[in-house]
């Protein structure tokens, strides 16, 4: 415990966003369950309800829920999983000093319950109770957290490349969206605390964000309040790409405090157990760091099992080799015994452990390109291949998949690899790294890469991982890492409207009414980023009067466009031939004159 | 003069990029032009030759020129202007109070030469020249300066939607592009300090920043420093935007210290000339404005005549109404005297300025949607086709034309407004706002409209016009130009790149080359931005010994995925089967299986 206070000042960023309050929902086929939204209050001049908009940040931002680390989130999950009466608990492997890489100066998490797993080594993976018809309260959940607390159906307007989004998501949708494979929960049964969230093209596109330990760690604290900072601003899922000292411990912390599934590359944590020698590692060393992992609770793992012998003197030629970590460490590996990838040939091995815990395959592409000129090449391809197979050989244990996808791709040849992942791996979720749509802009790579993430998101991608600022150069720092999540929410976004999901314009009209009824704070406060956006406001007008100004200081008062457009729609509404009829017919009459004028 | 010492520690920013230095290549047709380029140097290891890039900065960034800005660039455009023999010097326009907003703080240039017109009205127009075969040395100037120093034919790899770029662009090519409308050399000849350039959609796309007097002018310095500032970082043309007071002078300042196009809007000076009442405008004080601009050199005019009477009742039901200032202003008009836009009813005279001093139009797009949900509306396709008329009239009248659009617009409707446009108004050239892809990220649309600028440009859009993250909230200041100039330089680069321009990848490849073989300054110097670049490296790598170092602060030496990538390539390289034939042959041979394995 003493740990925890070494800064004292630390604080776990808490407390709701502006003018924001926590509803929640119970399911009707599982009451129990309680769906976070957020609503959004507006001032009372706009008269309307509140808008009430996803929520990925957890209980962190609700003032009635208690905060305490040292217990962790309520793991309200937990009966619900054992009534499914197919696991057990069990004792556990024993923590060994090589999976804190040696260090002990971070305590352990107070708390060590036994961990579940599948009896007699079936399937309890929601792919599996998919396929049998059943309904989990897994399901329930994001089903009534996809539509956004939404009751109207919306008018639908996108172009969706063949996606199958339906007006409202209903438990029956997602089951059987998941017993086809298109789209996961990942949602280990040792990570009770989860607040479920799905991934597939036909659902609202998600976002991931990464984080690590720091070199020199001051506290628990601040490492589980990276993961609270992250989802605060809109991370759905969070990988811990932690490596070195004390990160079995620090995973715990994290864990146990997170409300979206954690993700892994259990690859990083092997190789620090043979010392850094990648020719070192064996089966037997990644399969223990499996299930270490997968008591912990880890949610999905990447797993490099595509890195094939064969496909290695592919990338002999490229500008950038081999970028992916993982990919490097197994390309070193399979040369230096010159053998197969131990996780191909042992893949599975690995699904029957995913099955027992359902844990997600995250199937990564350890040879993505690093620079748009290797993009889409033979090796990249090859791979995708690869997965493609491994993905069926996971489907037929049982286990929940998703496919990772770069990287470097400029813009013409992004649709390319959305085609090619979803024909090749039978429509399983895509989840790419940007794509970086350009290399020369070092400093800036999450705006090279938002756009080619707004982009495959459009096309059908499910999940983007998130680029910061920092990429190529250094670490993040919290604002690199808030930064990096807004941007990408816009990302996500932007595909959303594109796709024409039926919830996503709300949110952008409220907003650009409020714009238009100069309705500052309501401005603000629908926007991903309240704080950042009154800042701005009030560098040039800093008064309280400012916020309900009818101009801005762009314009000033008498170049105010909206201003002169309200003054020309009252203007229009006076003047008699319009006022008689209603701008609506005029506007009509007109459309029917224009019609004929233009066609 | 008095005025300029305001702020005596105000410097305007000089001085090349880190590694860079200016090269200047002079023409055949035309030997007394001398186009720049600037060359970026890699280290000696790289055992490459410096990479000639594109050069907006203009003199400002050579270090054998000498900046005076009371003296204002050197004016070597005027003898070749006056060898046509078509224009003529004449006592211009007299200043006249109203003209500064009735202020007089900010001094008049130092020097005032004697404006030039077209003798008896003629058009003295790039595009008058091109119909009737003549290459000016300004045509010959773009065509070298697109090339990019480039001597090698390169592989051409894109999607360009019917764009017809050539592997080099000649001076015939050029010439050809402006006599179809095709592509505008905006340059006032009234503004002989201009490196011309060209806006097109078979050339390099490019990019506008907008700038504005502050409310309280410190200093000349600072006001045109603005102007460097922007074109330090990448802004093709700026368009100031300045009202109030002191405008005409300080107009005066930045042209004449202007190498890039400058734009403005004139009805906003022409507003302030009225008190800022719409209603009080006329003709004639707007013809007045157009002399003083013309006379001053400004090199293209937004002029809104689209924004007809008619059109007005179909903006009544929009969320956002009207967000053009400019189209608003109008409407306005319109509607206070019930009568048809006087900017499109004098538009055959306002030709006839135009062409008198070959003034660009940029026919504003005043009923531009500022809302997703207002994108691509009747209003604004009306006004589109209204564009389209006027068009072809300024062609028949010899007079150089762009076409300004949108502003708001979801990804999946952006196509449409780039091939209504090309179809609409016979392909000249679209210069977009964004567009904005979502309204719900205040204080970040530089990148919401990053990401429609990047596929608008990719579509085939000539110009992308900046937005900060400062929109809608507030007047960017100078760190906010840098961020949106950085962000549409990536936009238009991420465009070049996937239309297949042949000069583009060189770059990205350059760069993706120094950061595989670990050329950290390399890195940072080949990138957009490399003050930042090397910034971020150093907050966590700040040793002189890290900028060699064959690893970074993301991963450290064990995890370094390059690294072990490079070993990988030494080990292939080493391997007994491999070895014997050469890891390309090995590829290859792999390859002719794969098409087996997979087809």
């Amino acid at each position: 415990m003493d740990k925890i206070t070494d800064a004292p000042n630390f604080k776990i960023t808490t407390g709701p966003l502006p003018a924001s309050r926590k509803v929640y929902q119970p399911g009707r086929l599982h009451p129990d369950i309680r769906v976070p939204h957020r609503e959004i209050a507006t001032h009372a001049s706009a008269n309307e309800p509140p808008l009430p908009v996803y929520d990925t940040s957890g209980p962190y931002t609700d003032p009635e829920s208690e905060i305490d680390i040292n217990r962790g989130l309520p793991r309200w999950r937990t009966p619900l999983i054992e009534t499914r009466g197919d696991v057990e608990a069990y004792d556990g492997r024993l923590v060994k000093p090589e999976d804190n890489g040696g260090a002990n100066t971070v305590p352990a998490f107070p708390q060590h319950p036994r961990p579940l797993r599948a009896k007699g080594g079936v399937a309890v993976t929601q792919y599996e109770y998919a396929r049998r018809g059943l309904i989990t309260p897994e399901m329930e959940y994001v089903a009534i957290r996809e539509n956004e607390a939404r009751k109207e159906l919306a008018k639908r307007d996108g172009e969706d490349f063949g996606a199958e989004i339906p007006d409202f998501v209903t438990p029956e949708f997602v089951r059987d969206e998941i017993a086809r494979g298109r789209a996961i929960i990942p949602c280990n049964i040792n990570h009770p605390e989860l607040e479920p969230m799905i991934i597939g093209r036909n659902f609202l596109v998600k976002v991931n964000a990464n984080i690590g330990n720091s070199a020199v760690t001051s506290s628990v604290a601040e490492e589980v309040d990276k993961m609270v900072w992250a989802i605060r601003w809109g991370a759905d899922t969070v990988m811990d790409l932690s490596t070195g000292r004390n990160i079995h411990n620090i995973r715990d912390w994290i864990i146990r405090n997170s409300p979206v599934p954690i993700g892994t590359v259990p690859i990083y944590q092997a190789l620090e157990k043979v010392n850094g020698k990648a020719e070192d590692l064996t089966w037997e060393v990644y399969r223990d760091t499996l299930i270490e992992q997968a008591e912990q609770g880890v949610d999905y793992f990447t797993i490099h099992a595509g890195v094939r012998l064969a496909y290695i003197p592919l990338t002999a030629n490229r500008v950038t080799g081999i970028v992916s970590r993982g990919g490097s460490i197994l390309a070193k590996w399979c040369l230096a015994h010159h053998r197969e990838n131990f996780l191909y040939t042992h893949f599975e091995d690995i699904c029957d452990i995913m099955r027992t815990y359902d844990i997600s395959f995250s199937l990564g592409d350890g040879l993505r390109p690093g620079s748009t000129a290797d993009a889409n090449d033979a090796a990249q391809f090859a791979e995708l291949e690869t997965l493609g197979e491994l993905t069926k050989i996971a489907w037929a244990k049982g286990v929940q998949v998703m496919i990772e996808g770069p990287g470097h791709v400029a813009m013409h040849k992004i649709k390319a690899n959305m085609l090619k992942q979803l024909r090749t791996c039978g429509e399983a979720p895509f989840y790419t790294l940007g794509p970086l749509t350009t290399d020369i802009a070092p400093g800036y790579d999450h705006i090279t890469s938002g756009i080619g993430a707004a982009m495959i998101g459009w096309y059908g991608c499910a999940m983007l991982c998130y680029v910061t600022p920092k990429e190529h150069l250094g670490l993040p720092d919290r604002n690199d890492v808030k930064t990096g999540v807004i941007t990408y929410r816009i990302a996500a976004h932007a595909a959303d409207l594109a796709k024409g999901h039926p919830g996503a314009a709300r949110r952008d009209d409220a907003l650009s009414r409020a714009r238009f009824e100069f309705r500052w704070e309501d401005q603000f406060n629908l926007g991903l980023d309240p704080e950042t956006a009154a800042q701005f406001h009030d560098q040039t007008l800093p008064k309280e009067a400012h916020k309900t100004a009818h101009f801005c200081s762009m314009c000033g008062p008498k170049f105010c466009s909206m201003k002169i457009s309200q003054e020309v729609r009252d203007a229009a509404r006076m003047q008699n031939d319009v006022a008689s009829q209603g701008m609506t017919e005029m506007a009509e009459r007109f459309r029917q004159q224009g019609g004929e004028i233009y066609r």
